[in-house]
This record gives C-alpha cells, structure tokens and sequence, in this order.
C-alpha cells in the first residue's frame, strides 16, 4: 500500500498523538466506521496472532483446553451476580430485534417492530454469567472438577473514550474460566495464572512487570480477589496488562451450581477467571518504541530480520538474489523469519525507513561491495547501529543477536521503571511527584475513602498492592493509619 | 466428567437423532441458554482448532494474511448492495441501545431508553459491506492491489430452525475478502480458493467433494458467480461443505472503491469473498459416523492414538506405565498426538467404549501378557477390528496405519457417494428416486423457473453445475428445452 512517509510526532512534543502516530503508520489498526470499534490492521494482526500462539501453548502446557461460549448473554443473566451488573450494566450493547424490513418510505431498511424479542441480549462484556450457566449441567461431583477451560473471543463494552487497542469498545481476548473443588484450589490456579502472564510479559514482550492485588476498589465486578500485573509504559503511566481472577464461590451461587464431594456433601464450587486482550499490543508499541517508529520485540516480531538489496543492475541484483538465497534458508532452519523485499518499484532508503517504522528486530542490506567481501551490513532497530560482519556464521550470528535484543529491550524497559520509580513519604510530595510521570511506592491505611480522596486529587489511582519485594509496615501518607506495606500508585491507562 | 454411557440411536431408525446424540454424547457441542446458539465443548472445539490450523497454513500458503474488522455493522451499509441487503436484512440481531439501567419497579435491570444509537447497528451475518467501507481508505493505485485478507472470527445469522453444527444463530467461521485489480485476476482468486477448499476436504476431511458453480437462485447474496464444494453425507442429502464468490465490482460500486491503473485510468476494484465455517464439524460427523459414534478421520482427531493399560494390580500398572512411557515418545517423535488413560476411576471397558464414542482413531491396549510376549493390542475404529502386533517398530507401524486409515475413511465416503449417485432422463423417475436418498445428475434447462418449480415439488435442490467431468448436452429432463450439461440435485442440510 503506497504511502508517504512523514515523520511521527516526537514523544517529548506529545505522547498521545506520538502513540497515536506509531499505530497508523505502522499500519498496525485504523478506527473504523462504527465508533469505537477498530479495524486490526494485517501487520498489527501479526502480532496478536503472535501473542495468540505463544499463550495458547503456555494455556495447554498448564493443563488448559479451550471452548467457545455464546456471543449473547441474556439480560436476565447479568443481573444475578449483583457486583458484576453494577460493573458492565452501564457500557453494553444491547440486541433488541432480529430482523430488518424495507422501509415503506424509502429506499432503506428499518427495524422490524414485530421482531421484537422476548428478552434483550447483551452481547458478552465478559462470559462469566453464561459460562456458569453452563457450568450447571457440567459438574455433579467432585469427579467433574477441576474444569479448565480458556476461550479466544470478541467482546464488547461501550466505552465513551476510546483510544486504539488501549481502549475499544469491541476487544479481542481470551478468557479462561475455571471451577474447582476447594478454595484453596482456585486460588493457587489464580494465581499461576498471574505467574503464565507475567511471564509470558517478561519473556515473550520484554516487559518489566509487577505482580500484585487490586484494592477492593480496583476489584473485577463479581471477583473474590483481582490479581494483576502491571507495566510501566515511557511516559510514566501504568498500564493494567492481564488479570486473573478468584471469585470464590460468587458465580456458582449465582447460578446454583453446585458438586457433591467425596464424602457425599454437596457445596458450591469455587471459580477463577482471567484474561489479557489486544491491550497488550498498546502495551507493547508504549513501552519500547520511539520517535523513528515500532520497537518490537523479536519473539513477538512479525518477522524477525528483512533483507533488502542494494544494486545497480539486473545483473547485480540477481547475483545478490542468490546469494540470499542461501543466507534466508540457513536463517529459516534456525527457525528465523525473514522477510525479502527485492520489489523494484522502491528505493533502498525507502524500505530502510518502512521496516524502522515498523520495528523489524534487525535489517540486513547486501550491495556490490558485500557480495565481492562475503559481507553483509547489520541494522538493530533497537539501538539503530549498523555494522558489516562477515557471511560466514552469519545465522548463529544473527540468532544470538536477536536474542540480545530481546534482553536489551526488557532491560531498557526495566531501567526505565527503576528510574521512574520513586518512594514518597508525605501526601504533599506525592502529590508534586506524580505529575512527573512516575510509580510512587506510598503508605496507605487500607481504606477505600483514602484512596478514593487520593485519586479525585490526583488522578492516580492504587495500581496494585505488591505480591513481591518491601513488606516494611508503615503509616499512611494521607491519614497517618498503619499500614501493612507500600502499594503502588500511579495515573493510569 | 461423569456420564452414563448410552446407546446411540442408529442410523437407519432415526438418522437426525442419531446425529444429535453423537454430538452430545461425545462431547462436542451442545445447545446454550441463548436461543440457537450453541456450546463448543472442548473435545468438539479441539477438532475445530485443528480445522483452523490447516486452513490457515493453507491460507497463508496462497499469499493470505490475516486481519480483524469490526462486529457490527452500520444499518445504512447493508443496504448499500440490493441483493445483499435482501440476503441478510431477514434474520440479523440488531442493536438498538449501548446502556441496561435498574429497573425501578424491580430487582433487576432494563433497557435505558436514553441510550438509543443515533443508527442501529447489526450484528456482522458476513463483513463484505464493513470491510469494503474499509478497503476504501486502503486503495488508490493499482500498487496497493491485490489485498489477500482472511478473517477468523464469529457471525450472526438468526435462523428460525437450528441444529447443532449444521446451522446455528451464531458461528465460527473464516472470511476470506480478496481486492484485485483485474477480473480475471479475482477471477483465479475465487476458483484457487475453491480448490483450497477441495484439497483440505478432501486430504484432512477425507471427504469427496464434487466442485461446481451455483445456479442464479442458489448464488450468495451479492456474487456475481458463486463456486461450491458439495458433499454426500451418509443419507445421502448434500451438504454444502464451502464456497467462494466472484463479486465482480458489486462491492466496490456499492461503496465507492476505485483504483488509478497503470494507465492512469480509474476503474472499479474487482473482489472475491470465501468461507468455511463450524458447519465442517457438521459434515465430518455425518459422512464417516456410525452407531457406536464417531469416526474421525487421523489429520483432524484431537488425539490419534489412545493407549489402556489393562492390570491386576498396582505394581503391573507400574510396569505397564514404563513400557508405555517408551511407546509415547516414539510415537511422538513422529509427530502422532496420544493420550495415555490409566486413571484408576475407570475401568478399561468404560473406556474403550468412550474412546470408540469419541472417534480416537487407534486405540492400543496393554495387558500382563502383552508386558511379558512384548506386544500391544491395537484397534481400528474405522474397521472396528482388533490386532496384536509387537511392539517392535510399532511407531512406524502406527503410523503408516493411521495413513491407511485416512485413506479408508475417505474411500468409504466415496464409495457411498459412487452408490448413491444415479442419472436419470425423465422427471416421472426423478421425483421417485430422489426420495431414496441420492444425488442425481440431471439435465436441466437453465431456468429459474424449472429449479423453481422442482424444489417445490419434490424440496430437491441444484447443488451444482460440476466443474469436473461430463459436459454432454442433453434435453432438459422437465421441459425437455436444451441442457448443457448434467447438474447435481440433492436434498440438502
């Protein structure tokens, strides 16, 4: 697709249309004709098919199998877990009808008023009412538990204020729900589940993360308990990227589900829930990219090296064509992808600058001199050094290459955090430090009046309390209550 | 999960029944709280998974990339092209409304009148009129061209009459929306995918497909020509298994696509659509089933093999577990997926009839004398027989069975479709012999009026004009007008 290349507004002038800036041009996803919603993009798609592979295996190697649900929740379902109506109620698209007529004054279709239904449905914000539904008929005794299931979908809540893959009102995700025997059970699976997602974060999209609990505040509708891991995104702000649920025995009153244990006795099961979705994408372009363009990750990379040829005649160019030929099937038998642009309708610099916008992990280029040498020049996106190696060795060369920039990535990210990251002891520097654009590691007393008076000041909010790290009791900033430990506070996508 | 294992109803006493009891009772999908939609049960969506894969790698195979668009689709576009609007406006869910308030007479929530949209927004039954309002703002020039988009994803289409599988409010399906910018070049697109279509039927499904061209009344809402793959289930009704649509430049007139040619000429986009959808399930249940459940052909079971031990007491169960741990990962080496059962909540002839339920292609068994003569018993599915055989390079020998029981699965389904697929000359033998469950070639004079007139009559359908094999001319067998070649006619799912 032809287009011109203009440069991207700089991080320093405007974050958010810098953000903004990198999706499109990337070609990453566009809005689409009906508000909110977006269209993902083939390279944007890429990488969640990326992200896809690689958490469906985790999902499987942990004991997991999928399913797929209804798109439809009827409406008197929402309602009987009180929290969660409260939590989606006020954001979801409600179907009414079922079919369109011609209009009898126009040209058009009109909703059919005689195809009303009998009871409105909601199409999924999330699956736990419908799925504990089901639930009902699965499980009669113990020997039914532990259900494991995880499902890939689209989901839909009315968001007033969107922003692209951040915040959608139509989202891909995965949701997995569980239904256990004991407590105790379903709160070890919600929290491996948290430890697949925060190492899935780290490993695959070389994202620092921090693992903690939501305040009741924060707390999923209709959860126990929300675990969450939380990044940090260049501009300071936090950026929720997957949580996991335990929701005790919540959804299984709700909808009467109920198993008979070993001795005979019946109770109500105990549930989990967790997901991440296409956020992380947001995720990913926020955390590492810059003013050139995309940063990717080269595990999550939509291919990983592109190879662009630089010549002066057919001849040339056909030499180089074989030549690469053979460096492409010795990277591909390492399990590299690469991509070849040998198109002849654009010019070297022009694909230079095409693969940086889109944050190719590393560019390869080959020109006369390369071939008469054995060389070939090496461009990192991530630091955006260029040098010339030989060709020889050339594939473990480029394999332990990616793999550094995987950990350079992580530890840039991981630097930026720890730079970012500040400790504060009275309410007064909090509240000056927060508008710089940091984690602030604060007392706090517990309550939820505290942290609602906190965040209507300052717009930040408790972004978890920390599983890992500093557990010093202490007093909080704003009332001087104890506190257990220090949570973490900052403004929030 | 517990079950009482049950007879099947057989075929031959109720073969709609018997269908719906092999998808129950092994697991596969059932129907959920929301009118027509169903359930995707695990071992049911696992045989989807490997249905998605193999596309897919096809899909990409053949130049595709994957991308996403929008659920809903604005009102205003379905009618944008007559004959789509007129396909589609009948049976969609429509949203009407984004809020549920609580409802001040009860416990429960409402629809907020407030939260009216200002347009109604359908639930996509297919994406040609979003995604072509899309393709707009991605095409000017004849370098943008071709886009090879396919969509994963769920659709909506309210059928008053659903079964499971087969026809169903909402589905899983792939869209493929192809833009070129010559005819002839969509042209090949559509018959290439068509043949994509075929190949996966024909070499996973096992399947025979007859391909062919729809006739005017059977054309998708919207095509200009629409190719099909038509199948026999074992009944002998015809199952429409996947089609492709030359759109011509409908959708590109409808929504105002043009390119610039290298003439710098304008002209309309040509395009193509094409889909395959969880019906596949539907076929491969129906054409290779019998009364002891289902029969899956090795590419697209879940697992291929499943191993029993068969022991007296805990310490045999431990030799037995050592020498199967050994046939495990030989087997894997091959790449063949097993499932090892030795729970002890079972016993092995509970389980040798749910694996026989299930459709596991092989099914070995090892018992006290198999330990000491170093053998294993193996067991077809397909054939229902029994073997012992050594254990001695039995990794090769399963696998070149499971090849063998692919090929035999597949030429069982065409030998049934060979012996139920008659010619007849006169409409007198017709109307008698399509009663008895076959295809029947047929001259038909080309006429909507006659396709017309003997569906009334006898529910019998043109499946296709065949693309492949006789093309003799001959009078139509109603009006007795000219025929340019047999077409196929079937009662169909």
């Amino acid at each position: 697709m032809a287009k011109e290349l203009k440069e991207l507004t700089k991080r320093s002038d405007d974050y958010s249309q810098w953000y903004l800036d990198v999706v499109l041009k990337a070609d990453l996803a566009e809005n689409s004709a009906v508000r909110g919603c977006m269209v993902i993009k083939p390279y944007g798609y890429a990488i969640w098919e990326k992200v896809q592979r690689q958490l469906d295996d985790m999902f499987k190697e942990t004991g997991h199998v999928n399913a797929y649900f209804p798109l439809f929740i009827p409406k008197s379902f929402l309602s009987k877990e009180a929290d969660h109506v409260e939590g989606f109620a006020k954001e979801c698209a409600v179907v009414t009808h079922y079919r369109l007529k011609n209009d009898p004054d126009g040209k058009g279709v009109v909703v059919d008023p005689e195809a009303k239904l009998e009871e409105e449905l909601i199409v999924r914000p999330t699956s736990e009412t419908i799925i504990w539904n089901t639930y009902r008929g699965w499980i009669q005794s113990y020997r039914d538990l532990p259900i494991l299931c995880n499902q890939w979908a689209n989901v839909v809540r009315w968001e007033m204020r969107t922003r692209l893959f951040l915040r959608t009102a139509e989202f891909l995700w995965q949701e997995g729900h569980t239904a256990h025997a004991t407590k105790e059970e379903a709160e070890i699976e919600s929290r491996k589940m948290l430890d697949v997602y925060a190492e899935f974060a780290e490993k695959y999209m070389a994202l620092p993360v921090i693992k903690g609990v939501k305040s009741a505040n924060e707390r999923f509708a209709g959860a126990v308990e929300t675990y969450t891991i939380e990044a940090m995104m260049q501009d300071g702000k936090a950026l929720q990227s997957g949580t996991s649920h335990f929701l005790g025995q919540n959804f299984a009153k709700a909808f009467d589900v109920k198993f008979t244990d070993k001795d005979g006795k019946q109770d109500y099961v105990w549930a989990t829930s967790w997901g991440v979705s296409t956020r992380l994408i947001g995720a990913l372009i926020m955390a590492h990219s810059d003013d050139n363009g995309l940063v990717l990750p080269p595990k999550l990379a939509p291919y990983q090296v592109v190879i662009v040829p630089i010549y002066r005649s057919e001849e040339q160019l056909s030499e180089i064509n074989k030549k690469v030929e053979g460096i492409i099937s010795s990277l591909k038998a390492l399990g590299i992808s690469v991509k070849y642009d040998n198109a002849d309708n654009k010019k070297p610099g022009w694909k230079f600058s095409e693969y940086e916008l889109k944050g190719v992990p590393v560019r390869l280029a080959m020109g006369g001199r390369d071939l008469e040498n054995n060389t070939i020049e090496v461009a990192r996106r991530d630091t955006l050094t260029k040098e010339t190696v030989s060709c020889d060795n050339l594939d473990t060369y480029i394999k332990d290459l990616l793999d550094e920039i995987q950990e350079n990535i992580y530890q840039k990210a991981l630097n930026t955090r720890t730079s970012k990251t500040i400790s504060v002891e009275t309410y007064e520097e909090f509240k000056e430090k927060i508008e710089t654009g940091v984690f602030i590691m604060a007392h706090w007393d517990g309550t939820s009046e505290t942290e609602e008076k906190i965040k209507a000041e300052t717009k930040a909010t408790i972004r978890c309390i920390p599983l890992d790290g500093d557990k010093t009791p202490g007093k909080c900033m704003v009332t001087g209550q104890p506190s257990t430990q220090r949570v973490v506070f900052a403004k929030a996508y």
